[in-house]
């Protein structure tokens, strides 16, 4: 059996109850480190506090030689953890698949995830957001700063009204992750370049409003709501960051971010 | 102190060990039994479980008459269980600001939420949703069978190749939770009305490619893929169903309903 844990958003305290009995209960635990990331615990803290030993995999040991975590998984019971929610890369995916075709049972036990905990920290409705984006290092792609897959979602999610949750790429092989103020640098300079805002948003220099999610799952996530040009200014602390760009503002949600997001923006 | 704890997807055991702290340190602990509901899991399995009294409250208990709450959580520790993760139902948000107001701190502990795990279930990509919608009970807003809120959803999604979660209706109170063939029957029935589906998809009689996720984060989730003809014939046994309308596949994504969601149908 390959039993798919999610770790969920922070720290080793981010696992579910139902994730941790899945470790104990485990003859071998893989760690995943590339897709996802723990910005609030190391593979030796979760070693301490599930006293196993974790087998940290990066790309390589799961795409290339997912050999030996197949096999764990054919003669007893093996563990794949993974930040978040898994199964949200197309790796893992992948993988469970392969164990698929070798008639390997598989189980997924879900982690708490980004995706919802920008809606509940920002109190944006999870409803009304359209598909999210990633926003990756211009060193990265090498092409534009602002790559024209991430100006079209969020362009086609702002011309029907919606927010656009967006993921801030991480390099965890070389212990970079791009922080929110980057982020809101990076899109203010490419804002309005595809001309694919909604006609009745002119945001001028300072660009719409977006929403910086930092730590979001540890016991001090900050919520900060500024136009693009105020969020560039300022800094966030520790990753991980995300940064949110809303589409239409309900009356609730807009009270939300006067709230909790120390909106300054006339929104 | 506030803190709305997210009991996750489906029992005692889908709560992060974070919010399961958080219940320890509570002097009191509400639970909300209106906006969501763990299918596995009664109060009375809560109390059990964590050691604590948990005291029920409907919508009117948390909506008209928030004051023990708030008042609890002026004086103490005070917790609000809720399904999935907290805050996606507007309540929440409101009764997070009425202690804003009072200057009463408040903290969000996440839980699992179906938002990412029928994407986890499905092996559908998370980035490839749109934006989710609700399915009523036809006797609960008197008007179409399917409403045209729902209908815009699916076609505005379909038409950017999108998926789209669709949650069925729960009426807690009353022990009624829409099944995943009872919807699929209703979205048939309605499907092409406002022929908003995109122009290369001419779904026939038996509707498009739909899938059934059922008992997400439970340890017998079924994923059940198939035209929306075909699975208003089947029946998928103990709640909660959700209905997910797939936009374009990638060639991974129909692998894996193929592999997992028992795909019949022609995709």
């Amino acid at each position: 059996m390959l039993t798919f844990v999610g770790l969920g958003l922070y720290d080793e305290h981010s696992i579910t109850v139902e994730g941790r009995q899945a470790v104990a209960e485990a003859d071998r635990v893989f760690a995943e480190s590339y897709s996802s990331h723990l910005a609030g615990a190391t593979v030796a803290d979760l070693e301490r506090y599930h006293d196993v030993e974790v087998e940290s995999r990066d790309r390589a040991g799961i795409e290339r030689n997912p050999e030996p975590v197949l096999a764990a998984a054919a003669s007893g019971q093996a563990v794949l953890l993974v930040g978040g929610d898994p199964m949200v890369s197309t790796t893992h995916v992948d993988l469970r698949l392969r164990a698929h075709e070798r008639s390997v049972d598989t189980r997924v036990v879900h982690g708490t995830s980004a995706a919802t905990a920008a809606a509940s920290l920002t109190g944006l409705q999870n409803y009304r957001f359209g598909p999210a984006t990633t926003l990756p290092f211009p060193d990265a792609h090498g092409g534009d700063e602002v790559p024209g897959s991430v100006r079209r979602v969020l362009g086609e999610n702002r011309t029907r009204g919606l927010h656009t949750l967006v993921y801030l790429d991480i390099k965890a092989a070389e212990d970079r992750y791009m922080t929110a103020d980057h982020a809101a640098d990076l899109l203010l300079s490419a804002w309005g370049d595809d001309g694919s805002e909604a006609p009745d948003r002119s945001p001028g220099e300072e660009g719409p409003l977006a929403v910086a999610v930092c730590r979001a799952g540890s016991d001090d996530p900050v919520v900060d709501a500024g136009s693009l040009a105020a969020l560039a200014d300022r800094s966030f602390g520790e990753p991980l960051h995300l940064l949110v760009v809303p589409g239409e503002l309900h009356e609730m949600e807009r009270a939300a971010l006067d709230a909790f997001g120390e909106a300054s923006f006339e929104t």
